[in-house]
């Protein structure tokens, strides 16, 4: 079975809101075993909605639209579809009472607005939304279903799990004649995209199947593995075969699968270990600390942690020494290793983080440009059985891009840093990383 | 002038990647005057890339296409357009040069899989990249202009602004006789969207020009307001004094315009006034500073924080009463008090946040529920001509959906209180916040 996204709104057309539920879509189709043909973003127009509909329906069996179902005047998702069935928009009494209930529940009456929620083209049906007020429809066209959902992520996601999901899984089911696709993804940090890709050779050949493909985002080299066979089982397997071949070539870059992020297996690996580390933060202003506990269960592993932004909360909550700040400047070797050591006496963790940087646009200069940041990570005796004695580490990171940018990888540098030391991998090996004296 | 946006790449249709580059790339259009007609994800795949890029040179006058540009043999863009354009691929041996003097740069030699970087379609033009190692493509097909940049959103940035842009304005410019259309966002957190809609009320009008639309992201109900008119003149004088109303119509819960963040108009608005601000943070876990620094130039009204997720931490570097939280628990209005003033006191900061709730999946109970966090602002003698004493104020939020959500709305809600609280305006009056006592 193949399937086409739409997505609609102005916001998304006119970028200023990015459209993630589509690929929350795909994501959930390809586990069900059915590929998505393409994506596409649609105005909130009913007949530019009309026409998208009806062009899906022709070119695939299973449509998934959404929003536009908003109580608003611009949300015309429902009107476009009733255009695309050649049907009119009638009230559904049912839905009435469920959004009235909806404001019930939050003591509030119902807003006039939200009425025109309880609309639905004739021939439709509706589906019940548990996390919002806006219902969805599912319809028939041509020999294709359409669902139509709400914009609201959360309120997709919900409708998707509860109503949508288990329908599409039984009709891929019974289509599964012209096989099975699967896919994974196998998430590296710390090497470049062609680095990754000459690592892998022949695994990439094009003819291959399952068929291997890279994607950077955010820093992260994902790997994608994608098996298309005529039985479930021929397809698990040979996914796995490659999966496991794909993790075996990369080696220790390699820190998780699918979603996995980068903090969640750090959190997992010091769970396992019964180890607990701390932070002291400067360039990132908290961001490893958001990106930990980020994590459910991050507090088994995580104390906490100091936001040293200015030198001042440096001396004066870390202790450090005014004038070894002074002799080396803030963003330096010296003070990234005692802003680690000093968190890791302070919490009383096993290990912690030392950072500090220049993130920009402002405040580089020629010794110290924009995008240096020094990581450190101290650790107590005995947590790690090659390293046994007390120690702490640094590394010397020199980060291209903006703010952002710069901000994110020293954060993930630091936590595939302290991922290394975990697993007794090389920490040199990041490629932006280098230690140096001093 | 219309556009399409075409975003390249398997990981983008499978939905292991979100595209941010479409509605970054419809942005940018739509502030020279060129409204994008739809966006579409397309699969690595050399004929269903040139059938995308042949559809979308009947449907509109500008394409542009990125993705797909990278150095493994899954990156098929290059192929998709020769296809399109009924060429072959030929080695551009100036483009080989500047990707081995990218390699020269960084000490490395040139990894032989990046020589493909340099293959373009015959009666291509070749677009410079000077942040990567793909160049560009620029074709004429039928009565379109196809623009082709890499995938990696920071090279996409730096080769739209210095080499596509300047070209697409002027060519908008030139067929600027079927009208200018301008927009803009109005960004406003606090107020759920058909609050923010029937306020608005006859502003939503769907035959009014500039016309206006609501949108939610991330909590945030966004305004969006857009202008079409035959001059540039008109259209901006139009713009502007729709904005205008939907400003004043809404008052206090605007903070911002298009990007703008509520961290960013926080940020400003300490500046303006001379003031500082400290964090101390449990179930956010740093994500309050994070948000914070992310802003340039923050360092001058952020002095740093605390991150104590663990009662020990709140103790030992707060200086809170163990008892005090032993009887009211680490979730509770006088724990973020004294979180608050701690953090005001150790800092030095005029203001100071404190945050302590439970974001879930666990932990939660039937008095205290997952989504029940606390937010209590601490201010300075002084700081504030209305409440001319130091002081210390708390709200209770009952926040819904799942940890990242809730970590999130409790963030923005410290900022819009303190935000509230340096415009002298109401900070009860957020949807999800009220204060009770004890």
């Amino acid at each position: 079975m193949q399937a086409i996204i739409l997505a609609i709104g102005d916001e998304l057309v006119l970028g200023q809101t990015v459209d993630t539920n589509s690929a929350w879509l795909s994501e959930q189709l390809s586990r069900l075993g059915v590929m998505t043909r393409y994506h596409q973003t649609v105005a909130d127009d009913s007949a530019a909605i009309a026409a998208a509909i009806t062009w899906a329906c022709h070119e695939a069996e299973l449509v998934i639209v959404s929003g536009g179902l908003g109580p608003t005047d611009d949300d015309l998702t429902r009107h476009g579809l009733a255009e695309a069935m050649g049907q009119t928009l009638v009230l559904h009494e049912p839905s009435v009472a469920a959004i009235e209930a909806f404001f019930a529940r939050r003591a509030k009456p119902m807003p006039q607005a939200n009425r025109i929620q309880a609309m639905c083209p004739v021939g439709c049906e509706v589906i019940p939304n548990s996390a919002g007020t806006a219902p969805g429809l599912k319809a028939k066209l041509d020999r294709a279903t359409v669902y139509v959902t709400p914009g609201v992520p959360r309120e997709m996601v919900v409708m998707w799990q509860r109503s949508i999901a288990p329908e599409v899984a039984a009709a891929a089911e019974q289509g599964s004649s012209r096989g099975v696709i699967l896919a994974t993804k196998v998430n590296t940090f710390g090497q470049g995209e062609s680095a990754v890709g000459e690592m892998l050779g022949q695994l990439m050949r094009r003819d291959r199947n399952p068929k291997v493909g890279t994607t950077v985002s955010g820093g992260v080299v994902s790997v994608r593995v994608r098996s298309e066979f005529p039985t479930a089982g021929e397809a698990h397997e040979q996914l796995d075969d490659t999966v496991r071949q794909v993790e075996a070539t990369l080696g220790s870059c390699v820190y998780g699968r699918d979603d996995e992020t980068l903090q969640a297996a750090m959190v997992a690996l010091l769970r396992e270990r019964g180890l607990t580390i701390a932070t002291a933060e400067s360039c990132t202003g908290g961001l490893v600390g958001a990106m930990l506990t980020e994590v459910p269960g991050s507090s088994a592993v995580y104390r906490g942690g100091w936001v040293t932004y200015t030198n001042e909360m440096k001396v004066s909550q870390l202790g450090l020494d005014a004038a070894m700040i002074a002799t080396h400047g803030a963003v330096s070797q010296p003070v990234a290793r005692a802003m680690a050591q000093a968190a890791l006496e302070k919490s009383g963790a096993d290990l912690a983080l030392g950072i500090t940087g220049i993130a920009g646009p402002d405040g580089g200069s020629e010794g110290k440009p924009v995008g240096l940041v020094w990581v450190a990570l101290a650790w107590r005796k005995g947590v790690n059985a090659r390293r046994s004695e007390a120690g702490v580490d640094a590394l010397r990171l020199d980060l291209s891009g903006d703010r952002q940018t710069i901000r994110d990888r020293a954060a993930k540098c630091a936590l595939q840093m302290t991922r290394y030391f975990l697993i007794d991998a090389e920490w040199d090996d990041l490629l932006w990383g280098r230690r140096e004296k001093g």
